[in-house]
């Protein structure tokens, strides 16, 4: 770290990329502690209404700017000039469109945090992989947030944890003073692989609470569902990524609990529409947000082609979004390998 | 087994105590086999209802009783007679009064099973061990009914799966053949401690839950309480009863999950209130149920004090609901205690 932050200190510099909710709760987060932010999001009618009226208009509206120590802008090279830490927080299929005009040099000297729960669609990398292989970004100069943390919950102030991992332990704790504040409380932790893979999960195990959801089956059905996928994700990331982890941690089993059980989970909602009868298509357009589910679990059934790992759950929810395969027969057939 | 079951053999003869939903469920369960039901109930009108009109007027009334098949009665040892199995489906408090007139003979050559996830309150004992100190029915006839189960889905049909645990494995395979049906799967395992002791702390976790509900936290913070507690429940059954057991697998973390995040949770809608400001007693008096969880954390506390497993959460529910600690300050103080 390059410089010190706290009272009396300069304030940390940071950048943060994408003007959606999670971007929106993670800079209430930041402004509560010293330092500054360069807002960069997309949006040029989003970010005039947030100089001229001190809040998002499209996301989490009711969560106020200041300004003093935010300043939001439309072009990335300005975002990330002079910034000691990137934050990227748009939906991973975003990520390379976003970071247009940004090449490694840029990255120099920074810290990246990825704070994205997904996969970079086709080239079927974790986030922190294809940074550092895109931009050269070296594994103790990056970290992931994670940690069962609705956005909603955050604009309300409510209690919350997040989770910091990093190869480097002095990075973890870096990035973990950096979001704790009075209603957020971090921990951090090294099994960045561990927890990025099972971020990745969740979304598609949300997705297949919500199939069953729409189709039907209750809370019996969806706590064994859940029991069962906790076991996939471990079988999952172990195999990719051996190491000894608790599964029952926040970043792990209550990542998937918030996901999976909670009424803002655009996963679940996304999979309770397919359920109902939606086409994948009507679906997408009556949300007007994207699952990250969606596109994880391509990239989850695509590696797992080399992997081989026993994942009933996954191939079910990858089957009926890419196979096309009738949610009820998947269903039906995923049900009798549960116990 | 003394009776081969299944088609054209002489049906299973069992006795079911107690005239709840749980055992409605159960009685509607077997029902779908090749079984005799004598079904006592404390209740005279209640058993007179189900006589007359098929369905038992005061817990999921819509579920049709086969009375073809299961004879109500009101004297335990009219139910006792002649059966092969035993089920206690009755409130852990109220099962030494329910059996009241029975003793070691009248459980000769029968198999015991528990659907109860209680303590017998003062003793602080399991109801396996209770029942074994009481009438000497030995381990290899003794079984549980564990499993994410609310009686209110069976009611409904709603595919559920329920976990047999017993000593001995023909035991758990035999009760695990009498409860498969249409609508339920079942599993026979052998960790029978383990899972009686996990089904009783889930009660209490989900009264911590209700309690941080009421008193207005959100969900981040619930998943964050819940993966804290699959920790304590495995530091506490490890300590109590060390085995190789998978904690993520249905009967542990899927019965957790159905009585901490559904509606129909009676230790949850308690602990909601108590979160809201209500009295033990004007909360109990508001849901005429008993929440086992109440009497659970007593027992749990009680036996810990020889273990002295780190156990915050057992303890602030203890504070709470015996020592009229207030609350707000039990759980800011258990907030600090979670990541």
């Amino acid at each position: 770290m390059k410089t010190q932050h706290g009272t009396g200190q300069l304030p940390v510099r940071l950048t943060m990329v994408g003007g959606g909710s999670w971007a929106t709760a993670l800079v209430k987060i930041l402004s509560e502690n010293n330092v500054t932010v360069k807002w960069w999001m997309r949006s040029e009618a989003d970010a005039d209404h947030i100089k001229r009226y001190h809040h998002n208009k499209s996301y989490l509206s009711d969560v106020q700017i200041n300004t003093r120590k935010v300043r939001v802008c439309t072009r990335i090279r300005d975002a990330f000039r002079d910034s000691e830490y990137v934050i990227l927080a748009v939906p991973a299929a975003f990520v390379a469109d976003a970071l247009t005009g940004i090449n490694a040099s840029h990255f120099t000297d920074k810290c990246v945090i990825s704070a994205i729960k997904g996969m970079i669609p086709g080239a079927n990398q974790l986030v922190t992989d294809w940074v550092s292989d895109q931009y050269g970004v070296s594994a103790e100069r990056m970290s992931v947030i994670a940690g069962p943390c609705h956005a909603e919950e955050v604009a309300l102030e409510k209690q919350s944890y997040l989770t910091i991992a990093s190869q480097d332990p002095s990075c973890a704790e870096d990035v973990a003073a950096l979001l704790r504040c009075r209603f957020v409380q971090t921990t951090p932790v090294d099994d960045i692989y561990g927890i990025e893979y099972a971020a990745v999960m969740k979304n598609i195990i949300a997705l297949a609470c919500g199939i069953t959801h729409g189709l039907g089956y209750g809370d019996n059905f969806q706590a064994v569902l859940v029991s069962n996928a906790m076991q996939e994700i471990r079988r999952f990331v172990d195999a990719i990524y051996p190491k000894h982890r608790d599964l029952s941690g926040s970043a792990y089993l209550g990542d998937l609990l918030v996901t999976a059980y909670s009424p803002f989970s655009r996963n679940r909602t996304f999979g309770t529409l397919i359920g109902r009868g939606y086409t994948i298509q009507s679906a997408q357009a009556e949300m007007n947000m994207i699952a990250e589910g969606y596109y994880a679990v391509k990239s989850i059934y695509e590696i797992n082609r080399r992997c081989g790992v026993d994942m009933p759950i996954v191939d079910a929810v990858y089957k009926i979004l890419y196979d096309r395969a009738a949610p009820t027969g998947e269903m039906n057939g995923l049900k009798g390998l549960l116990k």
